[in-house]
């Protein structure tokens, strides 16, 4: 695999904000703060959650909204630089029921009940392209 | 959303003891080594699972009890003070049956098979307070 | 709990190669970089997974092998040096399919088709060890 040795930044631990979306505010820190590379992983709940499964075939992402509150049981990510230089937090959940069922996948969007994050960012910017094999936007790296 | 940039500390990785609680081994660790804001994550086994799901609406925790062995998937979490001072470990996982299936949440508790644990520690600490928006006591920040 | 504070040595991002088998990857990583202790977490997509469900009473792994496109919704684990000395990256995963519904457990193996990771370091090494107790290796610590 490609790989890049970072050198580590500031460490952050965030209470997100009740009724605002889970990875715009994500993002809106990351414009705020000026970081270009971090990774982050974090727990809490949502009120809904518009949840992407990327197709292999067709290189696309195919969304489902669960229009019910659900458990964030973990959250993990990462913030990069989109190809427009934007920072970019990619974001994955696994969100649970009252019974305990699981969903999970690529959370694009949801609102936020209460959320807990910890974000470690790094002294260099890490850049997306577009990558010819799976057509997805991958580090640069 | 409210975030505070903290000074990171320890790090340590734990072999969780077999038969203890999982969050409770968690918590006396904290206490042990006077951990006052952390996070974690880490992955294993369970022998049963008692799994809280937060009901919005009437802000109030529901919860499901497993009482059959399982794999633990994910296990990310923090540990901050409570609002009585005492360490609190708040913990979410994802559970795994035989056949692949996954039911996840807020682990309130768990008799550990086998569990591995990565925690880092802060140089300050976190406490937990009473939040009126959504009922649950959230970090100040 | 057992545990040990360990000393953070090196940080890195890596994009996972297309094709190649998820954990593998990461074991080929840790030795060409003569990792003897790590921790990480990521995310990406894979083409299929085996994923393994020990058995704690028979103290053996149960494989269900998925072959379908598949999320990694949550990557954790960690690399430690195996009985015989190799480093070995106990991975778990979450997995989700287009309805969002998840599958979890040990991931023994899975062609990755995007994936992401983040790879904390330390300057010791861990061994693993077995344990009779649990029919498991587990970290000398």
């Amino acid at each position: 695999m490609d790989y890049r040795e970072l050198t580590g930044s500031r460490e952050f631990v965030a209470s997100m904000t009740h009724g605002a979306d889970w990875r715009g505010q994500i993002e809106e820190f990351a414009r705020r703060e000026g970081i270009g590379a971090a990774v982050f992983f974090g727990l809490g709940t949502v009120q809904d959650a518009a949840i992407w499964y990327y197709d292999q075939d067709d290189e696309a992402y195919r969304e489902t909204v669960f229009d019910e509150p659900l458990e964030v049981a973990a959250c993990v990510g990462n913030i990069s630089l989109d190809v427009d230089g934007e920072p970019f937090a990619h974001t994955h959940a696994v969100l649970s029921r009252e019974d305990g069922t699981a969903i999970a996948g690529h959370l694009d969007a949801g609102e936020t009940f209460i959320g807990e994050l910890y974000v470690r960012t790094f002294e260099e910017s890490l850049e997306r392209v577009p990558d010819e094999t799976t057509g997805g936007d991958l580090w640069a790296l």
